[in-house]
């Protein structure tokens, strides 16, 4: 009957009765929720030791193959999941929500492992030298802080919030300590122990504790980090702890807010509709149980009455009930408890002036709480702007100008995410410049894209889920963003040599002599740094006619002596694309070999003209490598063109595919 | 006789007797510092209001160009500030670390606004499709935080540290109020009173209190931040002041760390008395008055007399003296107070196990300290790797294996910056590893960079300074990274045309036909999104042959039918280089126009094989523009060549030149 934890690679069961977890639409007793008495602290010494290393061993690419198979593996688990979440009050579509949007994040990460490299050290930016002779350079690199992460979720969203902490912590290389919101720890158990079970992730790489902490938080220093959703109050107090006030652990919060969608001045009958039909989305998925979720809506004051009704008609058409009957659209409250928060919070709401527009008249039995749309004529009252029923509850607020609802929308103190609806561009700048502080998320529904906007409560992995003030002031997802948060940066000096020895990149004074032409090698063979040096070619006034008949570019620096003259470069020069292309003639060995094909090409600037007579020769060296896949890898080489006087021409990165394993049969 | 401060426009003296401020070399009372009774929460509202609005109607370019007018302005000038350098205790040679290395601080800021574009508004990453008919995009932005910067500034560099924490602010847009540390607070009095004289900064972008703070930490909120320099306990106190553990603003601390300097197991004769120097000169600059001075020494047993007697020797052959005698090499401490401080440090550390190796037989009168090398014999006792001397004292460790060593570094608790001397890449790599949660700079002392390394206490503007744990957690300098600090990041979701419109960069799906050829038009004149899709062009057996012959690249897959049918195209296909070569033929306008020259290309891929009688078509689209100077600015071009099936076959940014103002006659 109790909930158990995974720790030290053992499901445990806490002492002590614990605390009871209910079915929100049936009130049955599901299980009981403690951790008393359970080791946390060695739990977490077993992250450090065991996880951690076994984390690094695998690397950013086999953390990434894992994090597929592990979204495969619980996809094709996830009606499990799926029966389980109507005891939340769940409907089959917040499900949805929660399970597939969980493995989505998983697979999003896994696809990011692309942009990582091997190994587990990131580089950022570029060499940068600081010494003349280039004998000392820098460069700012992002390693393992060897610490654990401590991941902290809300009950609104068991899955998708276990697994949007856990995946940038996983493939970054950190151990996670996943703690469940009671009302809803069943469901993330269930989710633990599919993740367990797969057999994907390395013994103290995830461990799962239900119930309180007691006195972990003494473990934590600056290696660690805390990722917690919940409430404001929780996250101040927490945050208050030696281990992010004197040791210096990370603490990231992501707290409930009070979001506003903004029908804009210059929006339009099709606007208004199209908001109405946000809102009350907003209310209905999960019952309005969303940290993103809209809490305030700031209207013209023309338009209130309008936004409003076309509001209410669309909630009116939907049914409350029991998440596991056919046909329900909101299901109750996660508990009763939650209910009578909700309850709480509307009441001061209405001791600050607010008033019931309209309330659903569905059912208020158990856990339920209908949809209720209040009105704010006085807009200004800061408790309106500063308490947030978690539910089905939105407040709408007239403005008579943008300036004063910009104002009205700071009173939030910071938000996760805000919408504001325009057709205009001009009337968006005004929101986006006067929001960028105070939002994490700015969602911009327009007539072009009202038919295919994700909505304005749902994060979204590639892009950042967090905001500040009130909303915690946490980073979560964003793509590499929160994998990045979970490394350490440093910067990094040395010399050429050591550098590119360390960090895999080529650095500029760190070349050796290709013995071979690095054509005939494989991916394996080539070694960072290996540089050819080619023959030389002396360009004639033939080739850049020639070039200018074959390519049809006629521009007049290399076709036309008199424009030229007056020109950038004072004669006429040979085309850019030339001496790109002759470079490669210089530099290709014709035959088939390892080297299959160029397929891009990077940062390529061209230092200086090349004119008639001059005489180019290339540098080829190997910067960097890549696996691709069993068969091939990427490698991409610095290329350099330089002329008779040394001078560099062309600068430039090749990217190739180039093949794994024994070179083949000629 | 009291320093003053500028607030709201005006020089305002504080009320009350205020805490005398002493020559460190002769103990003459030079001035009185008190802020009491100042108007600094109104200062505050101040900066909010004149400060922001006037630093963001300028934008991130001519910030950056009054950066570099301001350093060529205290360059100018720097002379005085040398001048009252002596009374602070510091060297000519110190002085020139403190004055000169700020004001290539902001001429390394203002360098870096190349990097920026026009506006307020710094884009990252790249549009995300988030609908499959892209109707639907996201975009990371970094924008306005919108509040204002408080720079808490240690007495060591009164002019460094101003201008460090200055810079990036000013080039962000945010408006600083600077606070210098007492006993050095006359020195940034004088540099505060050049930066307003020089007329560059707007009002309310920088103001100056000489004195304490009263309560203003209580106006501050989530768009404030403030950057901290000085010692882990008062950075550990301000830390738990409401405006950061609820009303969310930023505090970043940059506190004094025990930074370590090891001597590899590898290390030669060579490295070891390399070590002994940069040690000598770490104790000598400021007299180790340096948050990023050694502390700590780790040296293999058999090694440690023989480093200990060569840093002996160097710092034995240097003079203390008054600062402005000829020949002194180090200068007193910056007070009596402070030379308390190291004193007690001292005794404390031979409390827990050092002993006195060597110190210095030079003066120990006033607020002299000589340079003193410590031993601990017995290398773990906690308070050896705890507590700081901040003046010319080192500690020398033993240790038998890098393993030890490694757990000896550790014990510091997080470092700024720790130096590593060894000739083996291999170990190199053992201390990166294990150093990458440790340290925010790792500085490698091999046998190729001793003469050029910029040592072991310097930060860099372009490298990261700051450093996890007991270094305070904080990111400082870093290049772009401590801009970017200084802005809010969004997540900003809407349709092209208007993501474009907002952000001033290409976002597909949001094309305008160019009704004149591009070319013709001068940089005002274009605009984003503008697209010429232009005629077409056959390809042709003898382009191939054609193109091998004039770039000399006779890559089988272009040249061997029998090889080209075994390769990853299945057929002889066009050079890449002839795709791009021959779309400028279809897209360059050839007369003499506005578009000057084609310096360089980005983001080439490849994306479908072109074989013989593909039709090719180019579509050139208006990317984004940026001013260079007040003839020419840069514009980057979308490319996609397309093929007969509308595939696309190439994709890339094409980097211009283009003529401002009127275009220019025939």
């Amino acid at each position: 009957m109790k909930l158990k934890s995974y720790l030290m690679g053992t499901w445990r069961e806490g002492e002590g009765e614990g605390v009871p977890l209910w079915d929100a639409a049936t009130g049955e007793l599901l299980a009981r929720v403690t951790a008393e008495g359970l080791p946390l602290r060695e739990a977490w010494a077993y992250a450090w030791e065991v996880g951690g290393k076994a984390l690094l061993a695998l690397d950013f690419q086999e953390r990434g193959r894992r994090l597929r198979a592990l979204g495969q593996y619980l996809s094709e688990r996830k009606e499990e999941l799926y029966r389980l979440y109507a005891t939340t009050g769940g409907t089959r579509r917040d499900a949805w929500y929660d399970v597939d949007g969980g493995i989505g994040v998983l697979y999003s990460y896994a696809g990011l492992a692309r942009h990582l490299p091997e190994g587990n050290l990131l580089l950022e930016d570029e060499y940068q030298p600081l010494a003349k002779d280039l004998s000392f350079q820098g460069r700012h690199v992002l390693g393992p802080r060897g610490g654990a992460t401590l991941q902290i979720n809300a009950f609104n969203f068991p899955v998708w919030g276990l697994l949007e902490k856990f995946a940038p912590a996983f493939l970054a290389g950190v151990p996670t300590l996943a703690k469940p919101a009671t009302p809803t720890a069943h469901v993330a158990e269930a989710l633990a122990r599919m993740m367990l079970e797969s057999g994907l992730l390395p013994e103290g790489s995830f461990q799962f504790v239900a119930g309180g902490l007691g006195d972990l938080l003494e473990a934590l220093d600056y290696r660690d980090s805390v990722y917690f959703t919940g409430s404001k109050a929780t996250a101040d107090r927490l945050r208050r702890h030696a281990a992010f006030q004197e040791r210096g652990a990370l603490f990231n919060a992501e707290t409930d807010s009070l979001n506003a969608a903004i029908l804009g001045e210059r929006a339009g009958e099709e606007e208004l509709l199209r908001l109405a039909e946000e809102i009350a989305q907003e209310l209905a998925i999960k019952t309005g149980q969303r940290c993103t979720a809209i809490r305030r809506v700031l209207v013209p004051e023309g338009r209130l009455q309008a936004l409003l009704e076309a509001t209410r008609d669309r909630l009116a058409a939907l049914r409350l009930g029991d998440p596991r009957e056919e046909g329900v659209d909101l299901g109750p409250l996660a508990s009763s408890a939650q209910k009578e928060e909700v309850a709480k919070a509307v009441e001061v709401l209405k001791a600050a002036g607010a008033r019931v527009f309209w309330e659903h008249p569905g059912r208020r039995d158990g856990a339920f709480f209908p949809p209720t749309l209040l009105l704010a004529e006085d807009p200004y009252a800061p408790l309106l702007h500063a308490v947030e029923p978690f539910g089905p509850v939105a407040t709408f607020f007239p403005y008579r100008t943008r300036e004063e609802a910009l104002r009205l929308a700071r009173l939030g103190g910071g938000m996760l995410v805000a919408t504001v609806a325009t057709p205009d561009p001009e009337e968006a700048r005004f929101w986006l410049l006067g929001l960028s502080g105070e939002v994490g998320r700015l969602h911009l529904l327009t007539p072009r894209d009202a038919h295919s906007s994700t909505g304005h409560g749902s994060p979204l992995p590639r892009l950042l889920h967090g905001g500040p003030g009130r909303a915690g002031g946490g980073e979560e997802l964003g793509g590499l963003l929160s994998v990045k948060r979970h490394l350490a940066r440093l910067a990094l000096q040395s010399d050429p040599h050591t550098l590119q020895a360390l960090l895999g990149e080529h650095a500029q004074g760190a070349e050796r002599p290709a013995e071979v032409h690095p054509f005939r090698k494989t991916y394996e063979e080539l070694e960072v740094g290996e540089t050819l040096v080619t023959h030389r070619r002396t360009v004639t006034e033939a080739d850049i006619a020639l070039f200018a008949h074959l390519s049809w570019d006629h521009f007049y620096a290399h076709t036309d002596e008199l424009a030229a003259r007056n020109s950038l470069f004072g004669k006429r020069v040979a085309h850019g694309y030339f001496v790109l292309s002759a470079a490669a003639g210089l530099f290709v060995d014709p035959a088939p070999g390892p080297v299959l094909a160029n397929y891009g090409l990077e940062g390529l600037r061209f230092l200086e003209p090349v004119g008639i007579g001059d005489t180019l020769q290339a540098r080829l060296t190997v910067k960097r490598k890549r696996p691709r896949d069993e068969k091939t890898g990427v490698v991409e080489w610095d290329v350099e063109v330089v002329n008779q006087e040394g001078k560099r021409v062309a600068a430039y990165t090749v990217l190739t595919l180039v093949q794994r394993g024994r070179p083949p049969q000629g």
